[in-house]
């Protein structure tokens, strides 16, 4: 996320090592080569060059070197990084490569494949965190705490019914998740003006063999002007991070003196006064939330994605997307180190 | 949707009296009543009152005068509104009235009911725009038209393409709102601190009484303070007037001159130029959708929603979720209009 | 702001009658026809009609009866309400109405003779509240309290110092609201396209007329398209009600059992819980404070407004900027409440 | 900006060199090195040690390596670097360091002095770019372009009506620029909860001179918790950005086939169409000014900075601000190369 995630040393707080590596340059340049590879093996389905020509063309792409100062030459040029990639791999592979495709389809795809591997982690991570307030319910679930509304001590309840409140939504955004996988999991392919038409009448059973052979599914048409599949998920990855948003203005509120009904270990040094212990990451899920409640309105009007490209609209979801889902990895990272440090929960 | 669908005349151009009526005080009054009537009726099976006080209690709510500048000051001192509503209900149905309930049960069923009656109305009205771009695809989809991509005239395509990239978004739209309806059509009712304490062993089974009476279904747990389906639901409604907006945009984009891909009866008038003719519908729907794109961010926000209840939060999704739903509601009633204004695509 | 401002009940929660008025539809009319009566008188300085033709034609504006059905019929139609509205004034006063103007003329002047009004009226509000808050630093101001950082108690302060952090920002928003008063105060006069080229030679003498005679000084040229100075005033709105926020949310943290650093009196009535008083003003100004955070980028958003008049993101303003303008005006009627319950600072 | 600023292949596109070393990591650390070798310098005036003791102290500061994997380990651990980057401090040059001083008088004041380094190179550009326009003015000003409203053709116009409507909100930007710059310029000077008791009765001398030798004035009082001169930097920034998206969409719609009103040299080569020369430096406009209009009300949420420090919501600003600088400086370069290449404004 953002340069914070890479900062000497914000990125203490803000990076997700494991979240940043599935966005990470060498991630997307893979997916990339993967997608160029694909397309030079499917080629011959639509009859744009021979199997051998294409087997040979793929294999020669995913050996070449990529010479990233030209390729950050060529996006300064072009807009996108893609027609000085096709440079790089027809001077390494010769000419069986990317025609028929676009750019669009190129990036798409590689970002799809960044976002299905997040959707992945993330769901095992939501498992991890339901398990976590699992067994913070089973040993704190029955202790009395004070319910409190409109910032007002109302009814003493269970703290289980706290802890379900963090973790049911949980629940409902695994759900969400495995919901919303097979959806977006699409390769993107349309050609110069996404109607496939350079792809002739196999365009169906090739855009088929190179979503297979990426792990991804073909949809019946290209959808490079039809964002709402990005915007959804972005939506949902700023539904979980506002969720453990919620759990860390919580775990905040509790820690407070004159409340402390949560005692968490470790963390948290003043410069000024080292009598005080800080509740650190649970104001950094709070800021997670709002970072990315911020953010995901710039993804709703990318929506707005005039004719058949729109590079302004598409380069504001490069901007976005990238920080929305390591944004919500360093939530889902933050949420777990913090439920580890729980010690208590209801009066001392 | 603001105060702009009821102004004299700025209601021209944003009113949506369907959506408008779905989200009006009216609507809002009875779903408060029904629920109030539901839990009279319903309370037998908590204990809360007998049969027989239940049902004539629930039977002079469904009858009871409303003192609206009462409830006005109501709103204005508690900061909210139900605190004198059930006043007023118990000085016209006696006791046997909202006992175990709290605020939050009774506004976000009333909510709910009118979320859940957009969703049926706004699916109906998808199937009309699907089949009005059907239509146009039929008399249009066969001509030529230039494709363009980053603002540029790229390759020719089919007009088919474009009306495409307009419609099957909308096609997803309609399988959304039918994922959603299901998960959104639940009854909210936890009580004071949202864990049904005051409602028993029999809890469930109330809870189960009073959403069926609504046409709902009963969560197992409150969900006063997880605000995860409601903020789906509103980034749900901007994914919606965003893919229209996309279409309004290239509507404008194809009735410039010089480009004059479209041809649009009706509307428009300048105070200045008699001439022209302006795509005053298409631009509307580029408003809509940057509209409902930046409010989004505020439900978002929203979900960072402090312990049982936050009276911030929650008043937060009330400024926004109805201007959300009626923004919706009058991009696809704009959407409808100007499809239906198409006598040409394609070059003249 | 949005219809919660004149709801039958949530609008004694979010109602601002004072600054409603000043943003009313009766008042945009007003300003409207001011505007082209104006223009009607000062027509003679462009050669547009005679002294005489003109004065009698801006007497007729001003006694003109407006058919509100027509003019919501004109502005479903046009997309704005002045091409009906010159053709009403024009059939009571004559042609020499409204030559060489164009809408965005009309209505920016009339949003701006709206947006003056509220800079004055709320820089009189902050004035009251700084008073008020001084009030209380002399009760209070040397109580000691305890200071708070990152949600933990930190070392003890005088309730001055928190106090004045409440009060210093509004000291500053009255200095920025008198630096941007004459900024702000211009008419708009461009006709057409913005160029002024029907007002002849003497357009500038003829735009300083105008001016004067609303109240408004005339810049060198129309800002049709340069939106920078209103999303600076949307700007503003934002910074009043955020700093506003911080007071509310301070007040709550404040008010929670466990702390109890302030008593409020009245106010706040729970429906399940007798015994709670909240602090609903406090919240609501949390509430306004981050709905007006979420809208000002919608007026950021729309200062990409293309070519000479943008349909799109002007539309978008009229949704917005409105409703900044009564959620600043609400909050500061919120804040002068809360002030004046505040009947305790420091410990019991 | 983002990651992408720094990204291998998209910082060709978002890279802005001269800005982002401004808010570089060595930037940052030069600036808190910088305050803390003025803090110990300026100790004598408050008592906080002698004259000798802050000179050696203060020397030994500007000396000081910096262990960056520690800094990253403590901000990991506090939440903020500034508690580990004081022990390092400490360790090199004993005692006479940060007493009374809090980590947010540190970040506080070396963001304000990356902000002021900041503001005066954009008044520098912004003065380069209202040249390049009058250049262009006087080239192509007197020639007759067609003026658009609302998407369609309104009137021939001068090219000088549409050069100033993007010269001249420069040109106001530039003045709010200069009316900015000395409100900002202020250190932030505190202690532990903003009221700066620790520094006793030379307070205010001893902030005049922290302020004096890092080139800024000393407010009254701290600004921890008042974050309206931040957010409205902020602002203005957006305002900036705002402006050039409006040039840049004008120029992308000028540059459109069927309109074309300019030529572009060099730049926007495709993947597909060799033929296609893109905008795309007029589109990157568009995205960084709808990039900046989303991040702006992350800051205004901002405000809401609850007690005396609110670790969520400085955090916000910290991952939003830097980049809002750097998305306004990526904007003005790429205003400077996009008008260079302007080689013809109106008919070919």
């Amino acid at each position: 996320m953002t340069e914070a995630g890479s900062h000497p040393w914000l990125s203490g707080l803000f990076d997700d090592a494991e979240t940043a590596r599935l966005w990470s340059p060498e991630a997307q340049l893979a997916h990339m080569r993967a997608f160029e590879a694909a397309w030079s093996r499917a080629g011959p389905i639509a009859g744009l060059w021979s199997r051998d020509e294409g087997a040979a063309a793929a294999e020669a792409i995913e050996r070449a070197e990529v010479d990233l100062q030209a390729l950050r030459d060529g996006t300064a040029r072009d807009g996108v990084c893609v027609p000085e990639l096709v440079r790089q791999f027809k001077a390494a592979a010769g000419a069986s490569v990317h025609r028929g495709a676009t750019s669009q389809d190129v990036i798409d795809t590689a970002t799809i494949l960044c976002l299905v591997a997040t959707l992945d982690l993330f769901e095992q991570r939501l498992n991890d965190l339901i398990l976590s307030l699992s067994a913070l319910e089973d040993r704190f679930g029955a202790v009395s705490i004070m319910g409190r509304t409109r910032m007002q001590a109302a009814l003493p309840m269970l703290a289980r019914t706290r802890l379900q409140s963090w973790s049911v939504p949980l629940d409902r955004h695994r759900t969400r998740l495995a919901a919303l996988r097979p959806q977006i999991s699409v390769v993107q392919i349309g050609g110069a003006v996404g109607d496939r038409a350079s792809l002739g009448a196999n365009a169906a059973e090739f855009s088929e063999a190179v979503a297979t052979s990426l792990g991804l599914s073909a949809p019946p048409q290209a959808w490079h002007s039809a964002r709402d599949g990005i915007s959804e998920a972005a939506s949902l990855l700023s539904l979980i991070s506002g969720s453990l948003g919620k759990m860390g203005q919580d775990i905040a509120l509790m820690a407070q003196q004159g409340v402390e009904e949560i005692l968490l270990s470790g963390g948290g040094g003043s410069s000024a006064m080292p009598h005080k212990q800080n509740p650190v990451l649970a104001e950094l899920l709070v800021t997670l939330a709002r970072y990315n409640a911020t953010l995901v309105a710039g993804m709703h009007q990318s929506l707005v994605h005039e004719q058949e490209r729109s590079g302004a609209a598409w380069a504001l979801e490069w901007l976005i997307l990238p920080q929305m889902a390591q944004t919500t990895g360093c939530a889902l990272g933050a949420a777990r180190q913090v439920l580890a440090r729980i010690t208590r929960i209801g009066p001392a």
